[in-house]
């Protein structure tokens, strides 16, 4: 991609409106627009990071059994009647509307009660189960602030896999599957280290639920951390209770700040029951499905790694998630046979199967263009000018040092490093 | 993928209200599931096909320089003012909510307001353009009625793309390109030779804009279609000014009804003026960036598919389209031998690459397998049974004969069709 052409170049100074380092680098590098409170546009390196986002989750849901649906935003109230969640005072982030007939309708905030719904159709007997389903679809929440970027938004792509199992100890293996998949997709999203299972508060099924929480300065939530168990806990269930069952005292623990990037939660029969979503048994005895549901923000998750992987210059994305492979930039363009060469270069790389944005602007200073990378972040920066000759400039995004090598050379390394 | 595993059976009857072929068979074939009149759930099967479809258009837009984004589907009112498009009066399918705030916002049914917005961020000089970009993102259309399954829904996914030139020579480039490329979708979903470029209603800045009719009976619009030409023209605009700029005669075409499933618009400065969307020509001049719009909604791509590929037993996919590769039947599962024998030939498919359905249920007779396989339209459908022996029974969707072959003829065979 040449930077000339891309739609989102980046902008000296951030929306003043915005406080969150995540939307101010985002919006910067021009990864995001904001349209309004909690509404950004992806721009197509956001979307690029987006997408990788979303496959890595995918694949992960696709290996322990899930399923992937569609359901639609426009929900109709019966179903949330019957759950006893319509209500505002219920879920107070619903947005409502209405059909030309007068009918009022909702704009999903969550999906237990349509797939559910959807569930009775095909499940009746044990063989049936488990089924496991999950979407990327848009999710709508009438947040009364939206002041931290991407971390809260009023509308969002989420993840949601729910889980449709017998009894209890189904779903407990699923759950322990789940959690590990969860575990696998922070790794590999590069918060794997920061990212800590944490204790939270249950529901009329289960004592706890889990979130997975992220240690970062810029996380609304609370948490209790013990780094050598690698668990946390809630504020909200941090007391006596908790850390006896967990058989640890409360020294053992530190407070700090956390993004909540990924929760489970045993949801048990609480809406297969009044949904009317049951199964016979072997013995031919009506059952309640048991039901779990697991959810992951993919916005939300790019917006933590923004959180904990950047300095004062910009944004530094691990190198499976960066929009480009390599961030190639022509110098002294003028020249024409710099301009050749780098054109050439190019053309190499975008042939080699590298995914390059290749900054091939030609009223910019070299000042400007090396604060560009910085700012957008891509690992490998591969300069090209009259000084470097036959030679190619390699900087890595986290490194001060640069190399000078040739495109051979730098190609051994490239495929090395698994790129 | 086990059949018994599958969220989504085959049913005997469709809903009693759903009347069109492609609702009625998609829904009892498990592609979809209504979820309220003019929303459906995408079910896995139907979701796989979607993103077929999804994948083939992404390719072509790319192809013609088109840059992924992704907008926000709530939308303020400032800009829709702006145009004159707020107003229900105007556009009278909108739907429209609140803020917490009680600031009104509503849902896009469309995106050429915010992302000329968005735009004039990017565009300043001439050396800005020409630009392309384009989404998979949500439309809502309160539509008053919603009787034709997937053809006309209130929730859709749609790709719309925007382009963004200096001139009208560059525009008419591009319109040029994506008319083509338009054409290379249509035919890769299998309605090529059934799909006419059609003269519509223009606007302001052009006299025509063009849509793509796919001959169908079960089409809301009427066109007078020119098979030799391949051209066609939309009853709006059908008249004697038209035959005569065509330089045909009423004669030359036949009256039809047909399904819109694309259409492509020059929209010229209608939107750019309004919105402050300028740029600097070479002289400094300031001037309207000129633009166009580009829109095929991909589930309605799908219906029409259904719609032109069907018989009295259900879907007959085209091939790259397909769900799933090979719905494999396995027969007489009773016999330990047959059983191990099918399970060995579905590992031995999905390890060569092969995508199956694999109907691995004990409970079901033969008749009724191959019904449920005729339903949901796979185009190779491979039996395993006591009879077979060490053989494969082949048989095309579309074809009514069956065949005997061993598993490397079969295979060769599939590597050959491009399977």
């Amino acid at each position: 991609m040449r930077y000339s052409q891309l739609i989102g170049r980046t902008q000296k100074e951030a929306p003043k409106d915005e406080v969150s380092n995540n939307a101010r680098l985002l919006t910067r590098a021009g990864y995001i627009h904001k349209e309004m409170a909690g509404v950004y546009a992806f721009l197509p390196l956001g979307f690029r990071v987006l997408t990788k986002l979303i496959h890595i989750i995918r694949e992960e849901m696709v290996a322990i059994g899930g399923q992937e649906v569609n359901l639609g935003s426009l929900q109709i109230p019966e179903l949330w009647q019957k759950t006893g969640r319509w209500d505002d005072s219920v879920i107070d982030v619903w947005f409502k509307t209405h059909l030309h007939s007068g009918t009022e309708i909702g704009l999903a905030t969550t999906h237990e009660e349509p797939l559910s719904q959807i569930m009775t159709q095909f499940i009746s007997s044990y063989k049936d189960l488990p089924l496991y389903a999950f979407q990327f679809q848009l999710k709508f929440r009438n947040e009364l602030r939206s002041k931290s970027g991407l971390l809260r938004t009023r509308e969002f792509i989420m993840k949601d896999l729910y889980s449709f199992c017998k009894n209890e100890k189904e779903l407990d293996e699923f759950y322990e599957k789940a959690l590990h998949a969860y575990h696998r997709i922070f790794e590999r999203a590069g918060i794997g280290k920061s990212t800590y299972l944490t204790f939270a508060s249950g529901g009329a099924f289960s004592k706890y639920s889990h979130e997975f929480q992220t240690v970062c300065d810029a996380g609304e939530d609370t948490v209790y951390l013990n780094e050598t168990k690698k668990i946390a806990i809630n504020k909200e269930v941090y007391n006596a209770e908790v850390l006896n069952e967990l058989g640890m005292a409360k020294d053992d623990f530190k407070e700090c700040k956390a993004i909540e990037v990924g929760n489970i939660f045993k949801l048990g029969t609480k809406y297969s029951i009044p949904l009317n979503l049951y199964y016979s048994d072997s013995e031919g005895n009506k059952q309640p499905v048991v039901m779990g549901s697991y959810g992951i923000g993919p916005g939300r998750l790019l917006a933590t790694i923004v959180e904990t992987h950047h300095d004062e210059n910009g944004i530094i994305w691990p190198k499976n998630l960066a929009p480009h492979k390599i961030h190639l930039i022509g110098l002294n363009l003028e020249d024409e046979n710099t301009k050749k060469r780098v054109a050439f270069i190019y053309e190499k790389f975008e042939t080699s199967g590298f995914d390059v944005l290749f900054d091939d602007r030609e009223d910019i200073t070299a000042g400007q263009k090396f604060a560009d990378a910085d700012l957008i972040g891509i690992p490998f920066r591969v300069t090209v000018s009259k000084r470097t000759g036959d030679k190619l400039e390699l900087k890595l995004r986290n490194s001060e040092t640069t190399e000078l090598m040739d495109l051979d050379t730098l190609t051994s390394k490239m495929v090395l490093e698994h790129v």
